[in-house]
């Protein structure tokens, strides 16, 4: 048998479903899994796909199975057994050889890595795959960074196996070391929010209209056919449509409000504050998983602070539905201009060159967050590459001013009522402190300077940093 | 000259009015500084103090001036320079020894440093120093972590340099190695968000209402006398009534809205998400100041969307003050309710059991924070030590449910006039999700479970734990 073009360790769901992909895609690839089991039974039901399978058992037989420069694709759980893995692996690769993680990691470890075998003649890729176990065997968007020349060994392979949108393959070089999987893990934290301010609206139309399980889904499937078609809003509308076999109930009722969370919607959050970009609407996303996961404390409160049924006083009629649906649109914009600037400033912070039309491009199919609406933002950093902020583009400018008056109608009239929209509410008052020239920070630097003497700027430019309160002022 | 009780490295603005402090204390103190010069200057500037006072130009001469065993304390940059003075410092101590850092050390380096010196015989003290210039000259709020022991041996000289509340000395032993530092960085995130609500509510008023600066003073001022008598509530009242020396305008008008921020913030909110601690109202103050640094955006934003001066529907009568005082009020127990229950977890996380009505006690002087709310604090959790959370004690469910609804007008009429206020939103929104015993989680795992098959549990507790969805809806 010829040697395979590329290889795979780890052999779970998203290795196998990979693995299957990259065989039907006509490549010829060599599998190793730690126990060898495993290897066989994924061999033996790979069907008509096995002819271009090498199943091994041995990491030398492994290795000896890759033609040279031979690229490995490691998918295993992140974090320390991908070192260990790769320090098993190492002795018996060779120079030009690639290792490219596939997992979660961080992209800080990417880091690391990368510049561990720096100089070893061997090369690193840190490679975000997004789409879960079905994306994986058709069509994931892949994310990668590493050097160019790694790119280049396995490029064929890669866009081969992506989704396509309009025949575009979602996959692409970003930038060296960590950029795939810093870019991974930003694009985990938008969709903590989009899926959080699905969810918030959803508790709108439950709570303060009393509207059923599938009166909701039916609104989310017709707004699917709008501005806000994409695959989360189209789920939205299957899932609270489903009954649960067990007693007949709209199954969305009968789960457990107790979200969980990896560990990629944090990292983003706390990659942002390292940064100090704002990045409110995601925050807010992850502490409402947080919040949601305290079901006990809820329940404690829930009975001290009694349980209020939100009286809306408005009428769910066509207009609030319209108005929902514009809110919703709003918001979104706002998570994903945080989103872009956060990984905008780590551009520059790690030298990426980040490609912000690129990005977008690959997220419009293959994975959790794809919609028509990454195409507009596509187009829009198409054509102006430079923007500070998503929401500075033409086109994002008049899609926000047309939007913003339903979102503010809407967090007002929620909040009033006593429903919590922690992620809409966050994003709205980013838009309101963004495009606001003259802020209120002017205060926290006189209290700053009153108790620090830390010092502040003047709007007359004027070097006079400090106020007439004097140094007897500081802190009594 | 008898031996000294205690020595002091780093003779800034910080560590000077320290050394000062504790030699009016009846404290006799070695002095040391890298530029001797500030040394000799410090000891020729210090009056009547010089006789405690014992200034040393060498490691040696200021190691042999300190009675065995030795406490030093180090205030100098925090970050490597730390490390630096250590390992200068560590060759000259003997056991017994006590190092102690008084810099704003983020605790995992205090924690580290605190392991690196175990079994060595000299021991590590990481102390919080809260109260800028004139705290530490005339009386701090300080947050110890160590061993009891090394606490033992400078407990007399602590709590007589500390401020006091009442008589009782704002000073106290938290926990193990980074406790005290811990505390300290809680300590300013909560300051970040008290400043941030005071910020957003002048907004509110200058912008909302078109008050001037003068007016907005006299109602801080008038607050003050009231249940938001604090420090920093004192202070806003000062400042907005200053003018400005050159043009005689008011100050506050004449300061650029460009605010600066050091690690604390940022650190409190990253604590936080690593533990998975919703403190939204913290970390909205935190992307706040930011924002406010993004000015040259902001400006460019403002032009795109134009300026909007909103239109307060309502009417600026006793009535809506009354309802910002006490939305002020509401949301401030919001963001310490927060701050408490991240300590609580790390607490829990890094073993130091934390006594959480002795934080708020050591808060109530010398801090930027001091105020009789946190007096409320300590009675609340000395009657309810292991509440879950504040507002889970009676006496804050009380003032939630009496504030809430002035919160809930706040929030809701200037969200609906354009102002942004992202503190008392995210606050306000933490509230109603934490009284919320069924939440909309529900949603974002039938989401998860439909595209990553990731399970949930269920209301009715049988373990069936995926959707009706089947494995082929998983990620089309």
């Amino acid at each position: 048998m010829a040697q395979a073009e590329i290889g795979l360790i780890g052999l779970g769901v998203m290795g196998a479903n990979l693995a299957l992909n990259i065989a039907e895609k006509g490549h010829r690839i060599a599998v190793f899994n730690r126990t060898p089991e495993k290897t066989r039974h994924f061999f033996e039901t790979a069907g008509a796909l096995a002819d271009r399978i090498i199943p091994c058992e041995t990491i030398e037989e492994f290795v000896a199975a890759i033609r040279p420069p031979r690229p490995v694709i490691i998918m295993i759980k992140a974090g320390e057994a991908v070192d260990e893995q790769m320090a098993a692996l190492v002795p018996h690769l060779s120079g030009g050889d690639i290792m490219i993680d596939a997992g979660n990691a961080n992209f800080r470890d990417t880091r690391a890595r990368f510049q561990r075998l720096e100089g070893s003649g061997l090369t690193f890729i840190g490679m975000g795959v997004s789409g879960g176990e079905e994306g994986a065997r058709h069509g994931p968007s892949i994310m990668v960074g590493g050097t160019p020349e790694s790119y280049a060994r396995v490029e064929k392979v890669l866009t081969s196996i992506a989704a396509t949108y309009h025949d575009e393959p979602c996959c692409a070089w970003l930038g060296s070391d960590g950029a795939g999987h810093f870019v991974k893990t930003i694009h985990n934290g938008i969709e903590y929010a989009d899926m959080q301010m699905i969810a918030e609206v959803y508790g709108i139309l439950r709570d303060g209209s009393g509207k059923s399980a599938s009166e909701i889904s039916n609104i989310f499937i017709e707004w699917n056919k709008g501005r806000l078609n994409s695959y989360l809003i189209e789920i939205t509308g299957t899932v609270l449509a489903a009954a649960d076999p067990l007693t007949g109930k709209p199954m969305a009722d009968i789960i457990l409000d107790k979200a969980g969370q990896k560990g990629t919607g944090k990292w983003s959050v706390i990659e942002a504050q390292e940064m100090g970009v704002p990045a409110t609407a995601i925050e807010a996303a992850v502490a409402a998983r947080s919040l949601s996961a305290l079901k006990a404390e809820r329940e404690k409160a829930e009975a001290l602070f009694g349980a209020e049924n939100a009286a809306f006083a408005i009428a769910f009629g066509p207009d609030l539905l319209k108005d929902l649906e514009l809110a919703l649109f709003a918001a979104k914009i706002g998570a994903y201009a945080q989103g872009f600037a956060v990984m905008a400033e780590a551009s520059r912070e790690f030298g990426w060159s980040l490609p912000m039309p690129v990005i977008a491009k690959i997220w419009r199919a293959g994975c959790i967050i794809r919609s028509q609406f990454l195409d507009e933002i596509t187009t829009a950093f198409t054509a102006a590459p430079d923007a500070a902020n998503l929401i500075l583009t033409p086109a994002f400018t008049a899609m926000v001013k047309e939007t913003l008056p339903s979102l503010r109608r809407i967090v007002s009239a929620a909040t009033a009522g006593g429903l919590p929209v922690p992620a809409l509410a966050s994003a709205l008052n980013w838009f309101e402190a963004y495009k606001r020239a003259r802020g209120t920070a002017n205060l926290i630097q006189a209290q700053r300077d009153f108790f620090g003497a830390h010092g502040f700027e003047r709007v007359d430019g004027v070097d006079r940093p400090h106020g007439p309160w004097g140094s007897g002022a500081a802190q009594q």
